[in-house]
């Protein structure tokens, strides 16, 4: 599957410079995939993902997608056409093109489910999403059940896959996404060992969306993320971002970093404690892409110069029995009303929550608060991945 | 939310006299309200609450009710008028006028739940309700989804939202309201906290249920206790009701007291063990509204004069590491065939489940054994709430 | 319910000599059944059982009925009329007659759910179907919950059913389902109580369906081997049999030599460690019905003559701390390339999952490895018997 996404999107493949294979999961070798891939669906399974998809497209681009652009089919090349990827597994995926045109169905969706117009919230009936949880996130699962369920589609859902490979019965994730592929339409994967997303995608013959792999991909949070900003700001280009807080352990920042590298005329800055300082991968993969990028210590002279202020949570489990270093860092960029009154009148803070005290309760009032409404874009982005890897554009 | 619904329902907030505070939970203090919500909702997030549901009630007004009442619209004053409450979170809220009008609705309820009238069956199609319980209550749980399926609607279910404010996540109520809201039409809430629900209702910008929070309050159970007895008795007004068993720590004969102070002609006994009294608040509240109680140590007498016997579960619980007493207090006062012997031919046995040996299982044969039928119109009194916060009378 | 199912199949009740009664969960016994079930259900209950049900019917053959069998009507005989069992607790209610009809119907469910005829995938709209688990097995209420949805009922899901009679609830399995049957249509209950099935249909007035009660019964489960061999050998009469691995403690071996002796001509081969070897019940059973057996210890042998290998998992738990006993029988009997290799070309493998290395991975690149396939089948034998249960033939 992700052969077949890079093939379609050479681009994204090119992106990857030798010095990165280590910001990408290790499971993702060429090699390992090519083999597994052909044994396991080749001869086993009927190919589904080839034949289904496209049947299901067939008829999808009769009803569903007439309907979702029913008054502007003129302007929507893309109406009818597949989908590019067969799973959602890595930001890696992205390119600038196929970002801007996901947001465009983000956008439809949004009208969808506001207006609650009854013809278009019933495209995904008949569908059925399985949410096969490993590690409880209530919050992702729920944005998920509401996305599949806000287009009529179906979910059967689990917070306690980990049976699936308990002690007793010892399953491999590859049988367990082989037996569930059978029940559901399009599997949700949220797993504790990255790279998990893959394997199970090398194997399903269904849809796969990876809702976060350990420390490895969460692909729906980086695109909500990005999607807000061109939401709240108008644009993705020419934008001044301020990552703020742990960058060295938040994957949402790490993946946010590499997708703002897609656009031009982007300036980041890096305010974070030392100890959790944002590593050099990154650093370097901006540099190839010339993104102008700088590190700060002044929280209040970055506020006062970026469209976007994303901060994140230093997360204590990081640092083991230091409480003294998780302490002091945490308390270091806080954002409260001070740094408010600085921040440009158009600009606005993010934040991928929970939020423990990294942004002061107050600062909640404030309307260039935008973290709630970029938890709401997290359903408007997962309705379009889901419409459009079961149906197509 | 609480301030609207108390602006509405004057006579339930003038029903508290200063004494009476400590029955109420904390976070209900007037200012309290005002300055949080004031902040949240005015500022933070578009207010639903006010546009959103109006927006559904035309709507609704239109098919929905017009369905409901079909035949007997003309009856109907109340048909596609908004419902006074935004939240249901205490049984204070209910005044003898809005319990009748709920009941009502809860027995058309009962016959589209009957019939199976796929006509009537479909009102809330295409919303969404969320189950966010913070410890397990399946019982509860489950028939709050019933309800809200049986009538077409959608659900998001989780036992599991302690997990949003684990250790590891640390996120507030209020936050998790605000995102959760993002992705449902209604919350029903169940919490170990006493008055979560008010916290989070201040906070949403969607109804919220409260299926109970903590020692404080299980508005939805107090309802289907009153609505089986007007059912099974026929009538609320010149009653006499025995509650057994724990009143001190029983949240439901509390309520259950509270809420037939409303009616005329009441005559309550209190049936319980010394340990586990009913406390005085109760009892000078019922004074103040003229209500006749009495205590008694002679469950077989109270059987024999009352149309209503309330058996409640002694909670070993409560008890800590005095079994001695437990056990004392848990044989005490049992309905068995003895009881059954005395009661009156037109009375009935409720209880609000699980029940341990306080009911002997013989006398589940017993037509007057009423609280299986009790827990069935829970279901009608959910599926009623439901439909009047979404869609109005 | 039983007593009902064993009027109406005399041939299944008679097929137990008695030194079968062992084999039989104990609650099953006559006087247990008809004692209990006067009380409770003539008495406290409307026994929808009888009522409901055929009033449904009645709708069903109508609609539902008629869409299924749309075209060949004329070759359905049983067309409309009622399924005979009310509730499917444990693989002896099915005789060979009534195993064919519903591997008939399991294979219109196989259409249905391919061709996404939408037409006929609402049969069950309407209807509400309870998952109570009392011990978690998603991979079971997944295959039930998707079954359900693929043909338009709604689901209300609980792995957590043993918070009912959890110390603090300490509720009776009987008075759960008597308050959950108030909820649904239909419960599939999973216990980890042998008869706990039974003890529920016993107080059920709706249709229950065993997914397991501890060392008991899996009923849908043997159903679905069954089906998998017709599907896959094209025949369930004169075929060889090799049942291997844990012979002893595998409910499913027990069912599936108990049901292969439905038919004629059949030979099974037993192939395990001698620790696990199979109980002489079953032996003395199959003697009784003159069916073919044999113990062999080469499972080569076996292999280069069966139609099918029916592969099973030794079981851990079963051998507490000689773990060098369970590393010994684990090691014994494995299903490789070596095997594969002497299979006949048309004989299959079969396993009911999990699997650990009981089977090698690189087997299920093997047309000839059926086990993903059997999995499969379970959707398809759960939809035909939800939809018997609940609407007749």
């Amino acid at each position: 599957m992700e052969m077949a996404s890079l093939r379609v999107l050479p681009a994204t493949s090119a992106a990857f410079p030798p010095d990165l294979r280590a910001f990408r999961p290790r499971s993702c070798s060429r090699t390992s995939f090519t083999s597994q891939a052909s044994t396991s669906t080749r001869t086993v399974l009927p190919s589904n993902k080839r034949v289904f998809p496209r049947k299901q497209l067939y008829r999808a681009s009769q009803d569903a997608v007439s309907i979702l652009h029913s008054t502007e089919e003129a302007e929507k090349p893309l109406a009818g056409t597949s989908f590019p990827l067969q799973d959602v597994l890595e930001a890696q995926q992205f390119d600038r093109e196929l970002l801007n045109s996901i947001f465009e169905v983000a956008q439809q969706m949004e009208e969808i489910e506001k207006e609650r117009d009854s013809s278009r919230t019933h495209v995904l009936e008949g569908f059925l999403m399985a949410t096969l949880f490993y590690e409880p996130s209530t919050r992702t699962r729920l944005s998920f059940e509401s996305a599949m369920k806000r287009l009529g589609g179906e979910v059967l859902t689990t917070e306690n896959a980990r049976e699936f490979s308990s002690a007793a019965k010892g399953e491999t994730l590859e049988d367990t996404i082989r037996t569930v592929e059978g029940y559901a339409d399009l599997i949700v994967l949220r797993h504790f060992d990255s790279g998990a997303a893959k394997r199970a995608a090398e194997v399903a013959n269904v849809p796969v969306i990876n809702a976060g792999d350990g420390p490895g991909q969460h692909p729906t949070q980086a695109l909500l993320d990005m999607y807000t900003i061109q939401r709240e700001i108008g644009r993705l280009d020419n934008i001044k971002v301020g990552l703020v807080g742990d960058l060295a352990n938040g994957r949402t920042v790490r993946s946010l970093a590499y997708l703002l590298a897609r656009y031009s005329g982007v300036k980041i800055f890096f305010v974070s404690p030392d100890v959790v300082k944002m590593k050099d991968d990154i650093k370097e993969y901006l540099d190839s892409r010339n993104v102008d990028w700088e590190e700060s210590a002044d929280l209040m002279d970055v506020a006062s110069q970026c469209d976007v202020v994303y901060q994140t949570r230093i997360q204590r489990e990081r640092f083991g029995d230091r409480i003294d270093l998780y302490n002091e860092a945490r308390g270091k960029y806080i954002v409260d009303s001070k740094v408010m009154e600085v921040l440009q009148p158009h600009a606005v803070i993010l934040h991928p929550l929970p939020r423990l005290d990294e942004i002061t309760v107050d600062v909640d009032a404030d309307p260039r608060a935008a973290y709630f409404r970029q938890a709401k874009n997290g359903l408007y982005i997962r309705m379009a991945l889901i419409k459009l890897l079961l149906l197509g554009w």
